[in-house]
């Protein structure tokens, strides 16, 4: 590890560097969160083979972390520092949303971690690009919503009850999710400026035909998210 | 994963095999729990870096599992259903040992898993080689357990009323581990011939000044693991 805050070459301005380890933080907290959370669905799973394979997912999150952590001393920050600005953040989200069922449970990590990982991917939009990848790769490749959206969508086909429960408590999970959202952008300007730069660098030039002002930044992220969890509830099966 | 029950090339007889597999399955099934344990351990934590550090030993603890694993694919067994013999043969003793503080958590798991670790060490000496250095190196490298005691050790020095309550609880998890080897010796054939061959390894041969008959399995395996145990406690400073 690293003492020296831009040792490691880069093209960056500080300003820039302290944005990104403050999203990689981010990430990394969330990777923690989500750790806990599988290894505590886990805990309770009905079957030794899915307590098994969620065990498995869990321990697979910390090795994504590990990566971003590495980003994070690359950058000259503290791998663990970089966390502490998050800690606690979805005490409040997890306590508005105790699931009374495993199968709650387990839904409230696939929304939740959906919701908390398409915004890292808004926010990462606004990352050098070696910051970028790393933040892209941890969250999207071979992912436990990814293993987890088959068996949960099977279990809901199976059984109507338990499929219209389910869709109540995902617009439940994904009000609760947003409102989390909502928090850390009002409350992380760094993470609000990452968002604004990564839109205006999606949406069209001013002055091309369809440009305009830039995105509402809130608002734009609300609508993302919104479609997002919409296209992962139709995964499932569910109506969003 | 192979369907076929002898696909390895092997000097083994098959009966061994399935000793192997049962001891392997023992041994895997030990770090899931311990994994669980240790997650729980997690979040409980007063500090995010304490959990993010027991995080990363739990997660560890799976890295481990997954090389017994392997071995036990290559000896023909199914590297679930091994486990499932002793799925809930700590449930008796995590009953009977509910930590009243977070730090008798921390020792519960370190005494806990000391004993089944020393347990499974010795009935591997009654292994195939290969099968031996799986376990070997899964229960004795960069533990867990070596991690934490300079943590518990330098908290019990500093707080001696502290230090009286885990020396206390230190003689009831091991009365308690005690019990469950007892339980797996008398319920699990196949580890009690591996164990009593390990021990007639050990022991000089008959006809040489100190032979003798072989050694009464259950008794000697808990002098060896007393003796393990009160060299454990030591490393904490703890009265065993």
């Amino acid at each position: 590890m690293s003492d020296a805050p831009n040792a490691t070459p880069t093209t960056l301005p500080a300003g820039d560097h302290a944005d990104a380890v403050e999203l990689l933080g981010l990430v990394a907290y969330t990777e923690l969160a989500s750790f806990g959370r599988l290894a505590g669905d886990a805990a309770h799973a009905p079957t030794l083979r899915q307590r098994q394979a969620l065990s498995r997912l869990a321990a697979a999150m910390l090795d994504r972390q590990e990566r971003v952590l590495v980003r994070v001393d690359e950058l000259g920050g503290d791998p663990d520092d970089c966390m502490t600005a998050f800690d606690g953040i979805f005490d409040d989200f997890d306590a508005r949303t105790r699931p009374s069922t495993w199968w709650e449970g387990i839904l409230k990590g696939y929304v939740g971690q959906g919701v908390a990982d398409d915004f890292c991917l808004l926010a990462a939009q606004g990352l050098d690009e070696r910051s970028r990848t790393v933040v892209v790769d941890a969250l999207t490749q071979d992912t436990p919503s990814q293993r987890y959206a088959p068996v949960i969508a099977e279990a809901a086909a199976a059984d109507p009850v338990l499929s219209s429960r389910l869709a109540l408590w995902g617009r439940r999970l994904v009000g609760e999710a947003l409102g989390v959202v909502g928090v850390v952008l009002a409350e992380r300007p760094a993470l609000a400026r990452l968002v604004a730069a990564g839109a205006a660098a999606e949406a069209p030039e001013p002055g091309e035909p369809g440009g305009g002002p830039e995105p509402a930044t809130q608002s734009w992220v609300f609508a993302q998210l919104t479609a997002e969890h919409a296209r992962r509830m139709d995964r499932l099966g569910l109506a969003a």
